[in-house]
């Protein structure tokens, strides 16, 4: 970012700044709209076009319609009367005049239902939770006169194959 | 944020990011504080007024005081002293300008004093950590004399009941 | 970041949050350069006198080269063969000219192999994975010619003892 400063006037710095926040919101909504099934808020942030791929083990929904479908079908609501939590971690954003791409990690939690319970002191006494899946996720985003959306998102599970890793090196941008 | 570009001065602009990393800051303070029972920190970034409330299972502290109390009583100091470590994932913020809201997602983990233990390759070994809660939140901000303060926060645990579901909401805001 | 805004150019308040942003990304390009070990990455991301600092359990790598080689040697490569995960939360970060700092917490998660199979409904089956290690991070980056780079990273676990709790109040900067 700091090489290209130069040539920029400030309005179009301050504009891909709020790009960039305006991403970190995208994002950040993603864990609250998974644990409360919107599918009309998932059908808003993504293009008509777009594609979900969690990988082979799930079905890959393409399409605005489909992705919002399949945030809120019946299997998912069973998921989220268990108490399931999405957990975003900080994403890494790179914009690109209109486009973008963000690499970012995602935990999916679930209430344990068969260890022991703790006790902490000031927190109160509880099964607490299991860490079910990690993921590498790679978002692209388009502008559009709506504001950004979500043209596509990839996810692979950290698991030790290379699959999690070849998405993580989206990540790491050449640097001087 | 886009729709609203046009009819603003660039310092209106430059002044609306700098509030919204503020309060990034104000929320990754967070743990730091909780982990560390600083009190007088505390006390420093909420308003007078502010009401904390973790849901019927704890007490509910009103007023900066209250808070900066309960934030260092002797029970909250045993659990430092277990290892116990907030954890924030990326918040989603929105500003209307002198007021903001947050929502964003917490663990609190505890060192684990009874599992397995691991040793991973390069990274030691031990028994590792348990999430003990994991919770949604809902901050209120509002820009004072002093800077961005906290006036109220309120959250609720994922485990699978509606209050959480209901807090979550808060960062689905309508889009075109 | 209130207080400051009065005496200072449009120009300059635009650099600074550039230069916030940027630092973001290179916090949040750490997991996924540790769990891919790019030791060039690393190594572009250091200044050339950088300090590593895990703690006494670990090696202490001082300069770029020593760091890198460390990110990607044999015990390494069999960390990430397991699936391990870094995790990161959002950072404090303070912005002072040409100096930063950030205080952040960093998880290490690794594939449970032992515990038992759970099956969520919409997200899989599996063990899922276990926190193996929670960190306080004090990250120092410098301005240079080829943008900020780290000048040292010290790491310190949550697990009761007082090192992690120094380090954490590096996030705590007084207020009005």
């Amino acid at each position: 970012m700091a090489a290209d400063r130069s040539h920029k006037t400030l309005e179009q710095r301050i504009g891909e700044i709020e790009d960039r926040l305006e991403i970190y919101n995208l994002i950040a909504s993603h864990p609250p709209s998974a644990d409360t099934a919107n599918g009309s808020y998932v059908a808003s942030v993504w293009t008509e076009d777009g594609v979900f791929d969690r990988g082979a083990e799930f079905p890959r929904p393409t399409g605005r319609a489909a992705i919002a479908g399949g945030s809120s079908n019946p299997e998912h609501h069973r998921a989220i009367e268990l108490g399931i939590a999405h957990f975003a971690g900080l994403p890494h954003v790179r914009i690109d005049g209109d486009a973008a791409v963000a690499i970012s990690y995602l935990q999916i939690l679930v209430p344990d239902r068969v260890g022991p319970v703790f006790d902490v002191p000031n927190h109160g006494a509880g099964r607490g939770f299991h860490v079910h899946r990690v993921s590498a996720n790679r978002w692209e985003f388009v502008r559009t006169a709506d504001g950004w959306k979500i043209k596509s998102r990839t996810l692979r599970p950290l698991d030790g194959t290379p699959p999690a890793r070849d998405l993580l090196r989206g990540a790491l941008e050449p640097r001087p």
